[in-house]
């Protein structure tokens, strides 16, 4: 097994501190690969960032249709949120909609990302509850096609559900791989996740962007999903994340979601492709730095943007700057020199 | 530059999901090595793994025993701890003794780990001041060092500061290097840091650990740090936290301390052995890891202790167990090999 190369490396004063190494794969939307770094064969788990694919079963179930489903709730279906309190009134309101309580929501509670927002709670004397969970916008979404469907909701997140084979089998099309046949396990928010090669995560995605590949109705529903996201990235992730800073930049012009363990997706229509990448060893300052440099070297972002957006300071408690996060020299050169423009396009 | 080798895996269901590389050094204390693992001559940043060695200083200053500094003290000079009452009032209690106000502490404040405690502060209306911050009783003993010494405390964090000098020197002599002529930084609570191999940084924990090559002034320092971090491992880190609990398993037959960005250093006087070891990516989970691995492998952990040391289960937000954080098995099987008995003690 070779290693993958070092992406990103974090300094601190006169050296670096630590590094991170991981693989990226920029696949067009016939499959010619624009840029391969590191084992883009290796199977890894998209987690949270395949949110975007599984809410296009949300539009070709038909309740997006049927509940009327706003920008609003489809970007919250491709959420992995920060439980801010826009976030919860808007997955709870989506919940009286199709009828249904809080605690029928499978995927666990969990605290809110940001620390007011934690407070806010305590000071409120209230616990977190299921709306909370960065992941409450997707199984909304999961309980909308069930309850549309007219299946039974509870269980809704078990691999054998009909809502859950459906997804992976839309997943499967979509990256040309069988989930049923490569390695699986449980997401952080108990749905099934399945080992997918990064390359064919990448064609996914590049499928998503252009609609190529995939039929009418297909094709409909991943411009919607996408449409949703570029006109809801607060709904996407929240303030000072990154996904929302990233397609706030973009103004329309990609979506990009952030996955556990250092993944990321993104898709670029104009340019026709399809991102995907894995930092090895799941950090997502690595991953936010990789994908940056990668939208950077697409054309994607201005000059202040990129700045703004891949590289980060590295600031000590006394809010003193003490380092810097940033793409590794060998990476940003062969990146850049590997990403001719006259591909892409 | 060679790639280190993956010290630990991440699994999620059927499959690795993420891995860490690493190094590590085991040296004993004439300098003979015991076991290396990946570059241990790069330069790492120990950061607050060096802990113990700085508080040797406040021995050799004269302060503790000036100040009459009790176990619970010297252990917090030695701690990265969780900002808990216990800790708190503690260095509150030696900071009143020292006739000095929390302001004067020059660390910054942040939020305590845990969640109960940041909960208690907002109940209260309080924020985090510098006592909450993790590297607030080190900061005591410098300023015990400084007040003892009569010299200025405001800027004590400087490096220019003779305080910092002194402490730099004698871990330079600890672990026979220079400190000045490696690239240096500032460290999260705003004291210098200097590059150091892990190698060297291993001989130095050798040296404390057994107080070969060090005089008697230096040895009885090292032996006073050492007993009372054995004797508060709770003061050293506190609930739950894998220095604490490695410690109390232990019960007196090494120590053990964290640094951020993945460092880990221990201290076996049986063994006669000094413990430095970097994960790469700067992630704690695996240093921990590693740390549990080398210390069974050094049979200072019965069965049950490395198992609830070495490995630990990656749960859901609902609390399904869903993977493991193990070490690699290739890491496991050399480090077994290489950590023959035989050359021990």
């Amino acid at each position: 097994m070779t290693a993958n190369p070092i992406l990103v490396e974090v300094t601190r004063g006169d050296m670096e501190e630590s590094r991170h190494c991981g693989a990226i794969s920029v696949v067009k939307s016939d499959g010619q690969t624009m840029l391969t770094v590191g084992d883009t064969q290796r199977l890894i788990y998209p987690r949270s960032a395949i949110k975007p694919l599984q809410a296009i079963y949300l539009i070709e179930s038909g309740a997006a249709e049927a509940f009327d489903l706003t920008d609003t709730e489809l970007a919250l279906a491709c959420a992995s949120h920060n439980g801010e309190i826009g976030h919860i009134t808007a997955v709870r309101a989506w919940l009286a909609r199709l009828g249904l309580e809080e605690e029928m929501l499978e995927c666990g509670a969990h605290a809110p990302r940001r620390n007011e927002d934690r407070a806010a709670l305590v000071k409120n004397n209230l616990s977190p509850g299921p709306a909370h969970n960065n992941c409450s916008g997707k199984h909304c979404g999961f309980l909308s096609s069930a309850r549309h469907i007219g299946l039974a909701t509870e269980g809704y997140i078990l691999k054998e559900h009909p809502i859950q084979q459906a997804v992976l089998g839309l997943i499967g099309e979509m990256a040309d791989v069988s989930p049923d046949a490569t390695p699986g396990g449980i997401d952080g928010c108990g749905i099934p996740v399945a080992g997918i090669p990064l390359e064919s995560l990448a064609l996914a995605f590049a499928r998503f962007a252009t609609g190529t590949g995939l039929d009418s109705k297909r094709q409909a529903a991943a411009r919607r999903i996408y449409q949703a996201m570029v006109v809801e990235p607060f709904m996407v992730a929240g303030t000072d994340r990154w996904c929302t800073r990233a397609m706030r930049a973009g103004d329309g012009a990609f979506i990009v979601k952030t996955g556990a363990e250092g993944v990321y997706c993104g898709a670029v229509p104009e340019a026709g492709v399809g991102i995907a990448l894995k930092i090895d060893d799941g950090a997502s300052r690595a991953a936010e730095c990789v994908m940056g440099t990668v939208l950077s070297g697409l054309d994607c972002l201005t000059e202040e943007q990129s700045l703004d957006l891949i590289g980060s300071t590295v600031f000590n408690v006394a809010g003193r700057e003490v380092g810097e996060i940033r793409p590794h020299k060998e990476f940003h050169a062969q990146l850049l020199s590997l990403m001719d423009p006259k591909l892409v396009g």
